[in-house]
């Protein structure tokens, strides 16, 4: 078999930090070409481009990974859907629902692959919750998300701007683990929105959920402002009697206070594998349901006003 | 064919005005029962009852309108396709996005139907005027909705609390035909949401559209403090040259300045017409994309305060 051969669009972070090494480390990907306004170039991309439209222009390219902000993440990926490409989109997928339904509808259309990626469900100890609580009712969910912002988006000036989702950027992925492994939906009950007095995003929110059968004691936490130790937590418990805690981002398992699995994170291996797989069976993945979430959040959320936050 | 037998469950103004002289008046529908929790009870209901499970108990209930406030309708919706009925959901479906996905899969394993009303789609005019643009690239796109609360709705609290929508109550209306006569998808790109200092949801609201095409000068404006005359109308102009007025909330529909359709509104005539194919084809309709862009608009929307709102 022959690689998917395959380019990377946005070299920030996020890109540097997983998704390049982990490419390089799968055989059954092949990096091409990467682009990069800021001109980037890793050694190893055959083809380095500052214009994204130049790397679509590329035949040979399969495949285009998007890790750009999202809010033009919907232009490129349209561009590269009718350019021929398959596409794989980081969290959140668009900047709206509407763009991302937008994209779905014209993945179909030209025949090629959208996949949106969750990394937070790449997790063993995701996987392990999901099966266990199949099947159950669920008495209580408890999710804390509370992190420091100055240490894990210095100088990011666009997660602060309107559309820029605040402690939704990191909260979206405690609800791609959320959606994962409840056994039956959650929907936005009430939501309170905390916004700084200088910002046009929230900076902490607290969701109440519920879900078809219950009303019970469901709630999320999340918390930019945690200095100190953080924590990234989701604590289950089921009308069966036994309780779940997924703890430091999805990646340890206790079952009743027994560890049932712990292991280093390996989230973009798990991308990348399902990725390879779907351009391989040439079907799309698209689960918008962490990102309906924060939606609704936002629609039925209640916004109070705090202390301005100065970086 | 005998008639389908019908429940309204919730007899607020717009079941009042609408719901019950429709079916009244359609011959295809024989009003079976209704369900009131003030304790309404229309003469010719076989059945009143104060409580909807009541009326969902009744084997011959084939479908229910359900016509209370958004924030119940869910829950209602859900207890009826699971007790066997078909639904009708009264504008908008839901609280939240992800309450109105879960009844789409709902019934869809129940194999009941499920339709979405937006009811200032079954507008002539709104139909003539999507005929019009289609296959045309839009330049300009200018909603203006201006209508006076106090007039609307007086006294209903619940449009003023966080999740209650405010301007977006009428603004979604607008937006149901701004999706429907669009020939390509419509997103939000920028927004600017008003909230009274008093109140958790807007009292205007601008929105920037941008399509897969064009950034063009695509604008809507929602105002709920116009007194004097209202505004319902929507303008387009297309890179044809030729352009398009849709007036008083889509009944009216100039072309270039030539009066086209004018006709009285005949909104629920046609909800109905449409509810009686689909439960006799077995289909559902579940047209989400105007809640979509409410939803984004309050994701991207940039919040400012302005002065109170006192009734």
């Amino acid at each position: 078999m022959t690689p998917h051969k395959i380019g990377i669009i946005g070299l920030g972070k996020i890109a540097q930090d997983q998704h390049l090494p982990v490419i390089r480390a799968n055989s059954n990907f092949e990096l091409l070409a990467v682009s990069s306004q800021r001109g980037i170039a890793p050694e190893d991309a055959r083809y380095s481009f500052q214009d994204y439209r130049d790397l679509l222009g590329l035949k040979d390219v399969e495949a285009v990974a998007i890790c750009t902000p999202p809010q033009v993440r919907h232009h490129i990926a349209r561009e590269a859907l009718l350019a021929g490409k398959s596409v794989l989109l980081e969290k959140p997928p668009a900047a709206t629902l509407s763009e991302l339904e937008d994209l779905r509808q014209l993945a179909h259309k030209v025949g090629k692959t959208l996949f949106t990626t969750w990394h937070s469900q790449y997790n063993k100890a995701v996987e392990e919750a999901k099966k266990a609580l199949a099947g159950w009712s669920i008495k209580r969910l408890q999710v804390t998300w509370k992190e420091d912002v100055r240490h894990w988006h210095p100088g990011q000036q666009w997660i602060w701007a309107a559309g820029g989702f605040g402690v939704f950027d990191p909260g979206i992925n405690a609800l791609s683990i959320v959606t994962r492994i409840m056994p039956e939906p959650v929907f936005i009950k009430a939501a309170n929105l905390e916004f700084p007095a200088n910002r046009d995003a929230p900076i902490a929110a607290t969701l109440q959920f519920q879900t078809g059968h219950t009303d019970g004691n469901l709630q999320a936490v999340f918390d930019w402002r945690q200095t100190g130790p953080q924590s990234w937590d989701i604590e289950v418990e089921t009308e069966a009697g036994f309780a779940l805690k997924l703890a430091h981002g999805g990646s340890c398992l206790e079952i009743d206070g027994r560890l049932v699995v712990k292991e280093e994170p390996a989230e973009y291996q798990g991308i990348y594998r399902r990725f390879d797989a779907l351009l391989t069976i040439g079907r799309s993945e698209v689960d918008d349901a962490p990102f309906r979430l924060v939606a609704d959040a936002f629609m039925v959320g209640k916004r109070v006003q705090v202390e301005a936050f100065e970086e």
